[in-house]
């Protein structure tokens, strides 16, 4: 398996996801790029954990850097949750990081296990800059971003330890998404995604998770939606995290910070109101 | 069954029904205000057919007033598609209008069947206004509208000869809804609706349906939602019709009106994109 | 994919269909030659459309003449409106004719997009004549017809543009026909079928619709058995049209026609009391 | 739970399943009434078992009554084996008889187990002829005949310790059966059916077995239908048997007889061309 | 609803129901008995929590009443993260224990909330204790506990805020149990249970889960297996924690103690091998 | 496909899988060896039809010999019932016993019909036992062993007439296994099982049962999971035969024998008191 792109024709199937592919190609936002500056993690998520408030206070100067770095690593912090709950992973395993950004994700894990970790994104340009980080980090024999669908990856079938999605699965289908995971993890494998869902007890999608679809062009699911979905693929929960209440602080830091987009409101919005979840599941391959 | 109205409590059930209605009981649209005073048919639902563009010429002064009896003219026109697809309705049949809004519709079929209609709807400001429209035509011992839920209205079990839904579906779920319609319906029975779905085969939810649901709060099914949850629950397609080019010259006309209301962009890109449909589906309860 | 013919054993898999082949083997009807023979269009369905009755007129010798004329117009009406429900076919598009017969629909299809198109039939002797005439016609190269089972044709997954059932579902299963096609289409791509089906709601299969079938030894479903089977293969309707009224003139003439088979009572009956629809679908594969 | 009977209307719901009880409200078959009159068992199903080959020879004069006297030995024969079937009655059960026909299997029902029977018949005539007979022999008080659907009988939820149908749900969906079977079983109630079914194994309902259901406008059930249909409803096999080999000599000395119906030849011809056969299911109610 | 108790027919369905309840009603294993005089909360679950090490050592005489102390403690802590998990209840909720035991977890249940609980066990014996201490606490007005099958409690549908099996489900269908549970709560109410369950991933019931299962007559439900019902039923996870690692030393306590019944080999090796894990899943009802 | 067998790490999935290797590669219970020797046929299963009780009596010396003959008579007649039930096999069909045990049913299908048999076993001591059978019957060019999972063979799809388990079903899950034996199987081929299955009737798995799980670490199945596995995966039953009143006297025998193992009351108990049967299902697939 070669870090080869597939041809566009191939990956991009929809005018939908045509369109989520140029988005992301012509991203810059610095909410991404300058938190992923600071240490040359680039993340494509959001961050958990208390926020150490001493950084709004300070000089001036230095006050919007001492923001991003706080932000980064609570974004950080929420990567190495996501990386806890893969269990025990050898340095022969093989992961994928499905809907991989600009990679920082796959290179923490390459760092904690030692293993091979190939990434995925229909976004070209995030896939030539994630490769990019791997170079210059030397491990571009171990960790490859491949241009490719998520949904139709060509990886081989029981092929992955486990396999993860940190904030990608709003933009597919999730029975097609886990019929694809499943296909590829091996028996007994571990799956593992922290997403955004909206509360199918407060019923159907709010005005603040509307707006934040609008924002991203995405589709945010069901909580119920997940479990269906894993049920009828063969992914079987181990663990179920409510990560709200720990994601609040990081929105609260980043609508004072000048990296801000504009979509912390209904984010806020949608969390406090309860029409919203920041949610954690692990899941067995059986 | 009469036209008393039943506590919010039991017709309010979550979070987002409750933001629903209170969208309804606020909106005061000229478009459909306005429109609805040209002969006192009150719609909340779009037009079809070719719109007679004479009417953008003539006297400045009566210029507004061509345009809205013209889009008034078209989304009666709509109506009547509807109402054809009912099939062969007594003066003893009782008929539903699930998500009845102002009640237009509802005294339609009434004019042309002669029989009992009963519209519901989760704004008590509509359900007043319409009830107080059918008393003013002197027909309230035969149309009544009721502050219910179409999710669970208490009408009894089989007792519908023709039900539909006039671009209410986007705000449930399809599988409780159609469960609910199934079991009021005698067997046999008619269930029509009109209704903007993406397309599935453009993919997710586009940009320009993000937009919409994010104006109505609502959410927006793809069409093969429609298919899955009818088949689940006994009613099988005789009629299915793409009204999408008929509704396009509507909605040209509506954004060169002074009743536009913003939507009008989103719309025509989204049915010209081809990621939207106007549907229309007709099926029988078996 | 070559026109050379599979072995009969891996063809007919059944005892059923080894009858439904030797039937078609056998048959010579002259209301299918006979018609054919008007413009080499060999069709092996029924026709819809206003008939012109002036054909019954006229000089007694050229009479029967006539009257073939009109239903052999009338025949191939009926496959231009299903062509006209396959979408916008282009010319490198490939197409597949399921159920062939002696091949007129493929020659239309050809004539109309310039695509190739394959047929396939259990009937030898249908597929021997159909390839005749595209040779006669010198498109051999382009359309081309298969000795094999619809419900596994060996086509590549994914192949097709498009795949169509012109009256020929009534012979298999539909769960089965419908993966098959479902496997073969593009994403996207669009299936239509023109059937006869009974209706759900007067019931079980009538006594009229147990003579067709007994005529036939085909086995027509009920209207609700292709809705469950498309759902459960991703085929999504775009239109549903009941062609019940525009079939009857031709059964009408036909029943006065000398190449009458006996079959057409039934039918007249069976679809003027309401146990029997003439129907179109088309579908999108997704 | 008295004898009197349903309004036609609330019993017969389809335009299907008047056609059928006019059928048998109209039949007069000798095979029926004058094996009946032997012993006044009067039975619509078929024998199974041995024949008396002897029956054939001696004189002339009493050939034909020696005939019609073996015959229904053997259709009593085979109601013998359905009850065989039911498992351990107790005379304080209560049974239901599904399509009753002229209602001899209930009596002989009332007869092994001095238990309560009610039969069910959407013809009504069967249903006067059956209470009368059930009045000729005194058991009017634990015998009850009624005009009523099989599919929604009305009977109590858990009523029934068995049900049973004896060659009758060939008129039904058996999905629509065997739920409401289910409903009037108890926890551990025993269902039995004898029934004809096709093979999926020789493919689609052949000739022969078209040429029986356009006989009696019924619609004979693929074998599989039958486990599909339990399976979906709770209802768990403990004994299949086949019976064809069983019946055959049934219908060979049938065909010989006065009474032959000209059903003879395709039932013949289907059992020995393994299209079709004689099943027995036995199934609990879990 | 009062505490009037069922006949034992309606509540006894089978013989493996009336074989667990003559278990239970003869149970007097000083494990739940002596733990239980404690302080007068009989539970008939397990306890999660550290061990304090130090009540091994000490005074000979009251070692014991130190070991049975500290795995009182324990056990309490564990239905104290049940009972956290049940969600903002208020004191007009309504709760169901089911399969409630000796009643202690519905006592601390009313304790914490102030609202009414009542409780269902197939063991009369252990209704009457439990009603004799909720009469000897002065709170027999607010905890009932109801001699009841939890797979059919007559309770009303929608009446309960919350439900509960703290280790019950072992005894049941899943899939019949949720249905139930599903019919009792309320929209949005919570569904919470800690069981033990086996691992999907180490394959089959393994030898020590077949030692536990014998020792209780109960059978084990894979991980799988309440992801599977819950789906089915309207239940949607919101937190799945494995406690296995914070049960073993409860285990490994017990083992040493004078109330070993010598299933605590079977748990500790199947908790240590992996076979088997110690379950919350707190679910809301959709 | 040769003899050569897999790497264990491809066979034994799970540790559940490789518990059961162990237990059958270290078993040497004379209640199959010593019965194996009387001539060479080696079974895994237990015995049908009336005892010879005469060899209760007769001379000490040879009475456990006589009672170790007769045990094995019974087992071999087991077999026999299995192969009656698996139709008409030519000998150029290829049959597979899954679950072969030490090989003799295989022997004894190569016997009967003449045609290949594969028997594939997780234990390798077994397979290389049957293997060296067959070689000293010189059948090992038609008869061979692997050492392979039944869930996962690697043979052909589509390559066998005839499949059978004898007594070996309740070591996997049933869905598995039948999509397995359903990819394997020729359209038309026959599946047929022996099995222990416990009653759904009786309700849960019987204390009885267990001690059969506890003692076997397997994990017998309700009467209903068959079925449903079945309906899922196209075998449709043609034949259900219920054994258990044939079987109880091979165990009333064996109780009585020097082989006895310590199952037997738990064997005796079970069937006696209706919690378990002892059931053959033939079945076609479709």
């Amino acid at each position: 398996m070669t870090a080869v792109s597939a041809a566009p024709a191939e990956v991009l199937r929809t005018a939908y996801q045509k369109s989520v592919a140029s988005y992301w190609n012509a991203e810059q936002d610095p909410v991404n790029l300058r938190l992923g500056d600071v240490d040359g993690l680039y993340h494509h998520h959001y961050g958990i954990g208390e926020v150490d408030l001493s950084v709004l206070e300070g000089p001036e100067a230095t006050r919007e850097a001492r923001i991003i770095a706080e932000m980064h690593r609570l974004e950080t912090a929420q990567a190495d949750v996501l990386l806890d709950h893969l269990g025990d992973i050898r340095p022969h395993d093989r992961l994928l990081d499905a809907g991989c950004g600009r990679g920082g994700s796959s290179i923490m894990a390459n760092q904690r296990f030692g293993c091979e970790v190939d990434g995925v994104s229909i976004s070209q340009k995030q896939v030539d800059f994630a490769n990019d980080q791997a170079s210059r980090r030397g491990v571009s024999d171990k960790v490859r971003y491949h241009f490719r669908n998520m949904l139709d990856t060509g990886f081989e079938t029981g092929s992955r330890r486990a396999i993860w999605n940190n904030e990608s699965t709003m933009y597919v289908d999730l029975v097609e998404l886990f019929a694809e995971h499943a296909r590829q993890l091996e028996f007994g494998g571990r799956y593992v995604t922290i997403t955004g869902c909206y509360n199918d007890v407060t019923g159907g999608r709010s005005k603040a998770v509307a707006q934040i679809d609008q924002h991203y062009t995405c589709n945010i699911h069901p909580r119920s939606a997940y479990f269906k979905a894993m049920t009828a693929n063969g992914l079987v929960p181990i663990s179920v995290v409510d990560l709200t209440a720990q994601t609040i602080p990081y929105w609260e830091l980043r609508a004072k910070s000048s990296v801000a987009t504009g979509v912390e409101d209904p984010f806020l919005t949608a969390y406090r109101e309860g029409s919203f979840h920041y949610l954690l599941i692990a899941a067995d391959r059986v």
